[in-house]
């Protein structure tokens, strides 16, 4: 099944928005909608409800992603560099140090950061991030950030994919930096793109191999959560949020399905401080592939 | 259920490996192992092989994936933008055009690019692949490469995932502008890592709108191939065989699944012209999760 919801919320413009608990009355509200060929719905609670508000819930067709061109900046170089590809940010070539022109190069469609000096692009990618969906005694392993962004606020254990390790050894590093447990993978769960800001989150179902865990240095705390007790009205980033929501209605129908879905951030100009519209498509496969069963 | 593949053949050292037909007695074989918790095997037919050869098969533990470090290089410059990043390539900072000094920064534990000026870490992460298997009157389209690398070998229509794009989004992208066909993608069907060159596939299963493609500039050729007649002596890329193998497999079995996997190639110094070890454990969810159905 595919499906499309769209919630409006906050952003922080890091690894990905960072929804708050909004104001009463502040224009925050909940979109959930089934693009046409979608055969069930998803329950998603919004992390600032209380669990019997009810939400506006409108029917309507996904929106496409837009271009990153727009995508919001930071103060910090580490935005910069982690987030969503700005080519006009590329001033020199790394690898001779020449100026960089920006123009669509023959045979493409796409402006890049040429050199002007050896002719070489400096191409921008989406950045994967790794992490584990840790099931022990019905309870998930959060751990709440030591960090910015979202300092305090909770999330799976997750971060950056690097080079030379695969989406398992990621989560898995991941999982013993941040939250000082071993824990062994036990099938994909979840992948969620989020084209505005450059990446897709790649989600596991882990478990622990010891019931031992301690934070790590970006961690100030590793707790396990009932299903029922979760943070959800402090969670770091949008794509814990829907993760966690998915898990929670997979557990309720008794059948773990892998998700793929996309987060689509629209900003406005004018509300980007406030409001940035989330969609989020999500592809069932359970469900999709009946056909062949 | 997870498995574990291993593979001996060559390497383009580009998008994935191209595995060459090898000469009789060369070295090439096929090792196919089973983790702990594997339940099953793929049948994987390397497609230098004739139907009737058999292989032989090993069990054994998968091998972890090794630094990439020591990736191979390539003289063409788009090798060095595209592939597995080599943190000492990066001699200048894009941003500023300083220096840039290769240490481990406080707090972590790789060696990075820092600009000796700025301060910014020039980060490498791996990129993402995406594309499309597309599925029409039970054959299966594919193109023939009119570009390096793999020129004149078949593959399915996939190329890296752009900044703004999702990955459905990136393979109907690539499907286009390879097949010249507009899709419409059904569900996610595999991931499969490559951590020595950075590289990600996700192939999504797609169908035609209309029954209508051909080749774009990239491609010289478009053909639907019944699944008996998939060209497998002339395929481009290690993971489109191992996708093309798991498709079959899944067709056969009558249950179409979401697979993961990891494509480890451990390169061999004295040996690189001629062999790569490539190693891929399928992570099978379907059967993983019989516990919660």
């Amino acid at each position: 099944m595919l499906r499309a919801i769209q919630i409006l919320g906050c952003s922080s413009g890091f690894i990905s928005q960072r929804l708050k608990k909004p104001h009463s009355g502040n224009g925050f509200s909940l979109i959930h909608s089934k693009r046409s060929y979608s055969s069930t719905s998803l329950s998603l609670r919004p992390f600032w409800a209380p669990k019997s508000r009810s939400f506006r819930v409108i029917r309507m067709l996904s929106t496409q992603s837009e271009s990153n061109s727009d995508a919001p900046s930071s103060s910090s170089y580490s935005v910069a560099v982690h987030s969503a590809g700005n080519v006009h940010k590329i001033k020199f070539c790394q690898w001779c140090g020449g100026l960089a022109k920006h123009e669509i190069p023959d045979g493409e469609e796409k402006i890049r950061a040429i050199c002007t000096i050896c002719g070489k692009i400096a191409y921008q990618n989406p950045k994967m991030v790794v992490g584990c969906l840790i099931e022990h005694d019905r309870k998930i392993l959060l751990c709440k950030r030591n960090i910015e962004p979202s300092y305090g606020l909770w999330t799976l254990p997750a971060g950056y994919l690097e080079i030379g390790e695969s989406a398992t050894e990621g989560a898995i590093r991941e999982t013993w930096e941040e939250a000082g447990a071993e824990v062994e993978v036990v099938s994909p769960f979840a992948q969620l793109d989020i084209p505005l800001i450059g990446q897709t989150y790649i989600i596991f179902l882990a478990k622990l191999k010891k019931p031992q865990f301690s934070p790590g240095p970006e961690s100030s705390e590793c707790c396990l959560f009932e299903l029922d007790n979760i943070p959800f009205d402090s969670l770091a980033f949008s794509s814990i949020f829907v993760t966690l929501n998915l898990y929670i209605e997979d557990v309720k129908s008794g059948k773990i399905k892998f998700h793929y879905g996309i987060i689509n951030k629209r900003s406005d100009m004018r509300l980007i401080a406030l409001l940035l519209l989330v969609q989020c498509i999500i592809v069932c496969k359970g469900n999709i592939l009946n056909s062949w069963e």
